[in-house]
């Protein structure tokens, strides 16, 4: 329990030296022991031309929450080396969250499968999107 | 041509009704033809903590351009059911450039693939990421 | 249960009637309820040149897997749109199963992921390979 | 020239220490400078249900070319780390051919495309699947 505490600590250090992240106002709510979860609050000017959250701002989470997933069992660097997403629904909510968690980690390569929610107003989740994705493990930290 | 410079255009109108892209700066230089290009300047507020292009600014791209060239053979509406990306190197430079084209237009699928390069201040050309992904085709258009 | 037992029926039929599968001696033991489980006997003839299972059966036992788990849940044909896979460790051992689940089924296309393991002759398992994947719905059952 | 001749005489020799692709049939005709094409006759025990090539096939070609592309550019050995595959159609014709070429050639990591089409009785190709991976790069050459 300590250890996701300090774990949480310093991914949301991380993110906040993202000024991607901080543009796209994403909140890291949970890392530690293999899993991390972000949120960001859906907002008009995320959105594509339907009003739905775009599916990049989908797929920016979904690369974020495997790194961060892969980052807190990794004593090295984590770098993402790719991912595939299959989007299973438009977006629409107030909230996205993306889960990640690790499914194996590797000595070099970590894989890691995120799944992508809205949440209502009432807070009922509903999936977007589902990725899997391969972490590198890197000597020289550089992401 | 004329279809190429209606598509074009199009595409534009597109492109500027997505809150997303305007935030990112977003530009499409090209598209008709089972084709389209994507670039967006590079700057600080779109990096991750290292000062390289945030990976979700890469996907992002991959997602939009393969959606435009899909669209660009398409008399429906265009929908990202999903795609793969293969990053290969930090993305670094002036300029991100995705280049989309279409595979395979099927009647309900359209298979594409994006090559993602950053532009140095000298113009040479660096690829950074490569994706493949599907295109649902949907009557009522929404997207 | 009921259910279960004529979907793995049915299931088993379908697979008696692939020449590759009775080629590779691929069996269905569970099908139904959005999902399916196949295995296959590890023999020398199914392996790479160091002894290893070919990843090219474990990416079939994927494929069919996934497909499998989508037409439990559809009233139509199935076909298979395309997956990704990971390989997670070299795949040794004296059964391959791969285990197949919905994730989210839409009306024309189901998304799946397979985890894929063998067992050892103490019956242990150790995971080899992940994968997720689109299954299109398809009216005119070509699959 | 020589050099490809070379490759050609090495990935042959590979191929044919390769229980699953001599059982499957699978002809090497090209490899080298990050370049390779696999054949395999199409042939009645390869089917599935339908008549068409099984799609287990077709993903096993598709992992085999792109691992010999990667190893006809890199000094070690080469694995499968991952690949996405995109269906296209039913593969149906006399002769699968798979070709793959190197995208993106890093230190430990290849990364390669591979197009998979059917030939017919004529010549004509008609592209059946296309994939994307990636190739991890090993001291020790397992595969």
């Amino acid at each position: 329990m300590g250890d996701e505490t300090a774990d949480l600590a310093r991914a949301q250090r991380v993110l906040a030296e993202q000024p991607f992240s901080v543009l796209l106002g994403t909140r890291i709510t949970e890392c530690g022991d293999g899993s991390a979860t972000l949120e960001i609050d859906v907002r008009e000017e995320l959105c594509q031309q339907h009003g739905f959250l775009h599916g990049g701002v989908v797929s920016y989470a979904a690369d974020n929450a495997l790194t961060f997933a892969a980052g807190s069992v990794s004593a090295g660097g984590v770098l993402t080396a790719g991912f595939s997403i299959d989007y299973v629904r438009p977006a629409v909510g107030t909230i996205l969250r993306a889960h990640a968690r690790v499914i194996n980690a590797g000595r070099s390569r970590i894989i890691c499968r995120c799944d992508l929610s809205t949440v209502d107003h009432d807070g009922a989740e509903r999936l977007c999107a589902v990725t899997q994705g391969a972490i590198s493990v890197v000597e020289t930290p550089t992401r």
